[in-house]
């Protein structure tokens, strides 16, 4: 598994001034997840490998298909195998439990999502935005801010992926009272790393995650506003912008969309009840 | 328009040490636009309002469902208008010509598309990789190394959007033999900056680009690689890592990638032959 994660390769580096060097390189694995749904395809996605079935549960959590693991009767890669015979860990078979939400009728993800697509598969606008199982309570958590600049630094040292290949973004789950984060994880997609960290919590009966802050590497768009929503996280924090969609929404449904968390500051664009200064 | 482009916005930032200010803000937008082809939803992506018929353009050439601009009979926005009665200018009708290639059966891509998604909407991965009209014929063009490692420096020289918003991707098309860029775009979604500066060479009718360098502000994906193919761009730069996936992809069908373009290095990961050291 970790020789598709981190994929040796070799690169030449050219400069201005006419030096090429040759050498060996390491590059984040990037392979199609196809997830099925009680026989039928319900989504592709291109996501490093590693982390499948907890990424498979924070993606059906946020389409609503599930609200807890329980509706899940069980999951396993197929038993196919590619054209060598290879069996390629690249298609979850996931069968339902009689009483789960399943997918929207006409919803069905049955698309080919890029790496860095987190919505893809709904055919309208409006069946976007689902209602949260676990909606979020304000003012609850009070984030002091000293806290709140400290995360970027403490996730940045459990980007492990990222070290070997400057190439993968990571989402991770702090606690609010102490200092480790409760789960970290890395993929070439932002909404993988964020389904697969809010899936660990999905298979541990974690949810709601009320007393947690998601961290991501990236920017926050309206989609990971919209994942964290599902799953009850009152807080998201960005090292990059938000868009104004992810602000509006944010706004919306309760979440403190937290953006430019970089060098000991950050700004706070909703909902800063949330955040102390002290 | 420009007020959808960057949309103005409250902030208030804290830092570690308790100090609070408040003031405004700029954000980039992000707002959905739904794709019809001959009256047929087709796709919904994602995307910073702007340029969208050049947008809906190059989408529909990397879909392979046009290869050149006389296969668009049509274009324009719908006249609908959302709840408040004001026009949303977020849908695009397109009708083909008859001898437009169009979209492949059982693949319309009748998904909601994040801004982060390129690929979105295929429903088997061999469908993703379509041939291409415009093969990369290598060698040419050859590219001096000094002068591909200023391409990502002249490309933040035009990031207009950017330079208000901090939150968006841009990408470029520069031809080898002249400095400035043919076209820059910018985008909350990477794969739309792309789509959008093919858009408008197809429309100019200036495909195959066989001697442009396509310079990207982010990394490069599978995605991405595939539609510099379907355009007949031989290299593709990128500041941000390459996936194993993008290289992969980029050596089959004779893409030069080209990635940790910065501070006048950069790697090249396959087809280095068409860059020259002096």
């Amino acid at each position: 598994m970790a020789a598709r994660i981190i994929v040796p390769a070799r690169v030449r580096t050219f400069d201005a001034h006419g030096e090429v060097t040759a050498g060996p390189d390491r590059l984040a694995g990037e392979e199609p997840l196809e997830i099925r749904l009680d026989g039928e395809q319900f989504t592709v996605t291109m996501r490093t490998p590693g982390q499948d079935f907890a990424l498979v549960t924070g993606l059906l959590l946020s389409e609503a298909v599930i609200t807890e693991v329980s509706h899940i009767m069980k999951m396993d890669y197929r038993s196919g195998v590619d054209r060598d015979g290879h069996r390629t860990y690249n298609v979850v078979d996931v069968r339902l439990a009689p009483g789960a939400p399943g997918p929207q009728r006409g919803a069905q993800r049955q698309v080919f999502t890029s790496s860095s697509c987190g919505v893809c598969g709904t055919p309208s606008l409006d069946s976007v935005v689902k209602p949260s199982a676990y909606p979020v309570a304000p003012p609850r958590p009070l984030v002091p801010a000293a806290r709140l600049v400290a995360l970027p630094d403490e996730l940045r040292e459990h980007q492990r992926v990222f070290d070997a290949t400057g190439g993968v973004h990571a989402a991770a789950l702090f606690p609010v009272g102490r200092r480790e984060p409760l789960v970290v994880s890395e993929d070439v997609g932002r909404h993988n790393a964020v389904d697969k960290v809010v899936g660990w919590a999905v298979q541990l009966g974690l949810l709601p995650l009320h007393e947690t802050v998601l961290q991501v590497s990236a920017r926050a768009s309206f989609e990971l506003v919209s994942k964290a929503a599902m799953a009850g996280i009152p807080v998201l924090s960005a090292v990059s912008a938000p868009s104004a969609l992810a602000v509006a929404h944010g706004r919306e449904r309760g979440v403190t969309v937290v953006g430019f968390n970089r060098r000991g500051r950050c700004n706070v664009y909703t909902h800063p009840e949330r955040i102390t200064a002290e």
